[in-house]
């Protein structure tokens, strides 16, 4: 099993600029690839964080790993953690969150159970779960860290960005993060533009041009007091 | 695949009237029919809404049937959006939730996954969905609109009454809600009348004359110190 | 079938003792059991009871032996429910609640559905549950009242403490609750001496003497730029 | 609730052709509707048949109404049963099996639980459910029977036809169901020739000239080599 | 944590006796309690076993105690295997049923995975699951053996008669065994005698007099001519 | 969107070498990585395959690209397919088994549905599947072929070896393969050595010298009659 330190970090305007403008932004901007399963909730409504992936795998039930990431971890990183089979035990409470909240760590990705959750958002400190439970982890089983993994379905790398809000999660590569973000700012500016004219009552039909292809695919028109 | 235009609307003051009384209270008096599975949850706390069914169907993956249902769209409709097959993807997000709102429409139930749910907080626009998935779709599908629909195990016609409240959804056909109005008012009194009776600390077994029922079917009381 | 009069009550000061602790650290002092699964969860935000488990079987779609055990309740109880077989119904709603409230019940835990929930935060009345559902139930078959049950994989006797809040459901047995008590005091304070630490930077491998039995797992770690 | 005697049957012949056709062809043959959802198994492996339906209602936990639906079977009936709220009881055993079998009644199916599913399987009585489990049921509470009813996601009415194989279960209406067994059969022959195409090597892209449209859509080849 | 040796054993003519009538009617004759969830299922079509519980808690991941248990397994006895948090991880194959069924090892009941499925058919040897995995587990924590446990929703105590076939998991408490033999060789009887009623045509609404009743509550008969 | 041609396909002995140890051995064998997730079983009890990986995207409801990756097959692949987003719908039937078996390949694993199941197994074709459903899909949304993609969680790139059995799928990369097939004849000897001793009665705390360490980490034994 291997520790992996001095794993190259995201760019940080980077991760801030992919972080204004959100999940579901950046994830289309992407090509719609690097999303975690829908299960990925945030344990406080409102929640919102980029960073820098520190990745992390645990055994089942048993927490140590989480452990020697908090040493590695490095201001903005975002941990993402990952069991090496499924278990949605409580792996991390107010203590460890405490512990990399003073790291500097921006949040937390984890694919398993977290606890105290009444206390993490008092801290405000972001959480992303599948699930809450207060059961207990062992400290018995060392596995991976800051190596690539796979957490709830995607692919991060150490020092992928880490994007998370009410939405779910979605990385995004360090070395693609840059051209991501200017497809995502060109995404904004269009979508802020359609948004206009949608609240102005203008309709998707008419500013895509949607009929034709419709009446060619076989969609009809009937009147109800025809039927 | 058909689009049935000029579908009729239930009437406002109905609407209304069923909104005031809530979900729990009107599926109770329309005799426990028309109620949405319970995965179907608001988006956001506090969501509440009523308004006239404004039906659409979508294939998996796909929300082009949805910018054909904005057209058809009046004031205080709520659209009922169900796939062809169980799909979690983000059909809508609030691109397509101002085009909703900008024609009157009061909400939205959708049997899929929704997206940019902070914003549709913000924006207070009501809705119910089976998931939150920033997971985007298509446009290549056709499938029909404004037809009688099954959407989250309940037939649900154009025109009918959607209601949805924190405790779900649940759907009065057209032709029954006025009747169905009465009912639930009558109910609603006499929960009322129930309601202070319980907090003054009568109890359901008198009220109900329960204990002479409980008995012939068998049961038994024993003090703890004689078991 | 049986019901139970005059069960016994868990101590009043142990009660609140463990109900200021939470449900976290008394299932971490009690050697992690009695804890329900992860699928209870409350019906509003922050929720936080403590008291005196009041048992109560109920047939699935039926919900008669809730109204026998109103009878029974006592102040500072908590009425803990489970179904003879697994159903999602919601067997409780406002007008039960304000029945149990009316007699000092200080929550509800039930594996099953709840219904009112919007008027149920409005209570601040705490409740558990499987799921949120507007199906009401019927009044046809008997049930067990105050006997030991299980409810959502835990053991339950009439008189164990029931602590519940974000994290969850714990159960604890009467007759340890005041040895538990003194444990998850001393946790408590073991834990905010750790927390002071974390909180100062200090890491868990150093303050847990850790690093001498990762290298002996094989725990190995390699500089980025190594690989 | 009612009771509907003497409601309708499907015609035989059509039932006989459209269940040697097999739930996949028909499904596609009627456009892709009267699926039931794919949670709906048989119970033992090899099991088909092909039915007029018989429709019941049942409260969860609660058998009575399959007794009252006994009586009204006819020959070549297939009992459709669902629960009036999700229940995962073994609502129907080696008894009720036999009291069905022995008033001609061809199979069932049944959005709940069966028990005694090694004999079901002895005896060859074909059974589609949701789950099997030993949880016996009660005798309170009635329900409609001969009714339109929603099972498993699909609308059946009495004396719809019902088909069942490996694949799951579909309804095809009675008054449709002429019609559907014609296009089910052109169906059948087309793919018995695609088929014989398929078998000797041909590609879909060639026999569906794809390959332009694939290309329209942006599709590019690329030599692994040249990657 | 504790290893109980020289637990007691059920009584072998009761074992025998209530493995002849199996899961469904033994069930319904201890009055509906001791049924294992129905995700209990067996690995291999056609398994049946009873036997003695031998009770073992696994860590999640972690089958350690699994080999404890072995040394103390005794002709007769069925392996009873429950983790200590919920996990699907592949705890038991071919190697350890190799053990058990070499000390007579009757079978296993486990609420997690098992793995090498075609082997343990091949061997005849039965099992019950909640699912199939190849993942395997490690050896590093410790928990109870022969003690009282809850396994997927049921209480089992060492020397408990467990009975297992297609229909899932029963238990029954040793003490009660003798009893529930009888009351259940009674029941067989009279579903028996009932089975051969019912093949012969007669029906349930005739049997148990229920037509009074049925009319009672309220249901009505209707011709279909007459809607 | 890509196609990649010509991908390279894993050495054919080293496949068949892995096809003969199984999911379970190989999987332990490479370090516990490469296990898709155990919602992936066989469509027909008994299907094993070992073979190259043909990878496939595929959109939800939409199976066009399996058409295109038909074209590429060679024989002794396993088609592996993935939909962009959770889908449960019956993507592949008899016609492209068909197909798929005309060109050679071996079997499919499916992170979604397939039908005609009762067809495939008459034909033996091997398919791994998450569900079984009739719905058919469409043919309008392109994707990738042949390159890496996440399977069921895992990841799998073309020409890795595919391993499927009653335990599951498991994947072993292609440069890792010939590796790990050594490292899996070596287990298997470890094995059968193990189960001759387990067999002969020989215990696992024994061979293991288990019991120093049990008592160190605070295992106690104890006498039921001294409890």
């Amino acid at each position: 099993m291997l520790v992996v330190t001095n794993a190259p970090r995201a760019d940080v305007d980077v991760v801030n600029g992919l972080g204004a403008l959100g999940v579901a932004t950046v994830h289309e901007a992407q090509g719609r690839k690097g999303l975690l399963a829908s299960h990925m909730r945030p344990v406080w409504s409102g929640a919102r964080v980029a960073g820098s992936a520190l990745t992390c795998e645990v055994a089942p039930g048993d927490n140590w790993m989480i452990h020697v990431a908090v040493e590695l971890a490095r201001p903005g990183d975002v941990l993402v953690v990952t069991p090496t089979s499924p278990c949605d035990d409580g792996y991390i409470g107010d203590l460890l969150a405490t512990a990399l909240a003073a790291r500097g760590v921006a949040g937390i990705v984890i694919d398993a159970g977290v606890r105290d959750v009444a206390r993490l958002a008092e801290m405000k400190f972001p959480v992303w779960s599948k699930t809450i439970s207060a059961q207990g982890t062992v400290k018995e089983t060392i596995a991976n860290v800051q190596v690539p993994i796979l957490c709830a379905g995607a692919r991060v790398s150490p020092g992928d960005v880490v994007l998370a809000d009410d939405d779910g999660v979605c990385i995004v590569s360090r070395s693609e993060a840059a051209g991501v973000l200017a497809k995502a700012r060109a995404r904004e500016e269009k979508e802020e533009a359609l948004r206009r004219r949608y609240a102005a009552g203008e309709l998707g039909l008419d500013i895509n041009n949607m009929r034709e292809r419709l009446k060619q695919k076989g969609l009809r028109y009937v009147d109800a007091k025809d039927l």
